[in-house]
């Protein structure tokens, strides 16, 4: 089927810290349909191999493509790092990843030309980060580490107090010789934790940190996207958000809605099987 | 086919936690052939829902059976918890979980009758250790809490520190008012934090607390099942292990070899599909 302005935006995620990309979306765009895949069965990503990662990624994607799709944004940074080309391959559609806007984003808000990343075991292994800045500017150094605790943190809500802060300041420390003056959030469930970071970062690097995150930059480059390939919605407002999970726990509402900004009572949620 | 004292005996976790559990049954039963199950295509399991679990359960054992084994030890609290029952219908073939040996070993440990129990949210979620406790004992009050994030703090390998000594606190906190004198550790990643456990709890609760394991008590159950069933392997030493996993991603050997002490180079490896 073609793909028309009226049609929706597929989103998808290893789990649920994608909706921190749906809300900025919807910010940028209110007028698009978006329905939001969250592979909660089978979270996390950030910790599996590159091709346990690239066949979860293929079932969710085929999953999507029912739903008559424009384009698909794939809001996880592990899929990506791992398997943005398999999907541009084997999908007719656009598709949209986090980590060229997120890179863009960081080449933008290094002025020392020095950028750190922090992102999950997957992401940084793929080298992903330092092959998207270097395509950008290659006279930027970028010194890219994971931060994988910082992924069932967030899920655990433990957004403040002495646990993050030292969670975060462990995985900083080793950033304190390299004198970066940004960072970029290479994971979805970071910007959570955001004013932690911002304030270890600069305690440890001895200056102010500008922390990047990718999904006001994904929500720009989608919008530059859709005028480009005439597929924006004609709508400036009433876009939808269905919500389709893998999986239902039991803290399902309040961990979607710490993600999302917004009550997920309101949503449309379903389950599937992959 | 028949279940004969020569066949191996399966050993199933969502993971590499269940580990610990082997390594038990290795010390006390060293002639035992082992086949080892460990689903780190979809580990976690504590974070999911029921339904979720027992589908994964399945589909594992499924897999082990085909190794035609003498038992299957299920040796994950969360799937003892939510599908040790479906497993003991479906498989033709003793099934033994973790959770009734741990309360057993929880019960005699506790002379106050106030039992603490940590675990991750599908095991307390389930209600499983109240009523393991409950059938042994009804005079027993037990105390059940998750405390989720430890498992991904041992996978991270933060095993001291201020990281793990805060957040074993703060959920330990809880357990202060309720005048504990043991505590089951109802996850099989939790044995790694033992000696944090311990002194965190004994500071939290103001005088010591036994922290039980339920490794060993499922060592010693396993035996003498398998003495009842005349299905002891008549050998003394030599028994294999063989590791079975679902992925096998970049850090795997560092983190096996972390829960089972020893050396995972010197094992047969093979990932699976399922």
């Amino acid at each position: 089927m073609a793909a028309l302005p009226h049609s929706p935006i597929g989103v998808f995620d290893s789990g649920l810290g994608g909706l921190t990309v749906a809300r900025a979306i919807r910010e940028a765009l209110p007028g698009e349909d978006l329905v939001y895949l969250g592979d909660t069965a089978r979270v996390p990503y950030g910790t599996r191999s590159p091709e346990t990662i690239t066949r979860y990624a293929r079932s969710c994607a085929k999953k999507l493509q029912e739903h008559d799709l424009k384009l698909l944004v794939v809001a996880c940074n592990t899929v990506s790092a791992v398997a943005l080309d398999m999907l541009r391959v084997e999908l007719d559609m656009p598709v949209l990843g986090v980590i060229e806007p997120g890179a863009r984003a960081g080449v933008a808000a290094s002025r020392k030309k020095h950028l750190g990343v922090i992102a999950t075991v997957g992401t940084i292994g793929s080298g992903a980060y330092v092959r998207a800045v270097a395509s950008i500017d290659s006279r930027i150094e970028v010194i890219a580490r994971p931060a994988p605790l910082l992924v069932p943190l967030v899920e655990e809500g433990w957004l403040t107090g002495d646990v993050p802060r030292l969670a975060v300041r462990k995985y900083l420390e080793p950033f304190a010789a390299e004198s970066i003056d940004a960072l970029v959030l290479g994971c979805t469930h970071y910007p959570l934790l955001a004013d932690i970071i911002r304030t270890e970062a600069a305690a440890v690097c001895g200056s102010p940190i500008t922390v990047v995150d990718s999904a006001h930059a994904t929500a720009t480059d989608l919008s530059a996207l859709l005028n480009d390939r005439a597929l924006k919605n004609p709508r400036d407002a009433g876009g939808s958000l269905r919500l389709l999970v893998t999986d239902l726990p039991g803290r399902f509402g309040e961990v979607a809605s710490r993600f999302l900004g917004v009550d997920v009572d309101t949503l449309e949620v379903a389950q599937i099987d992959l």
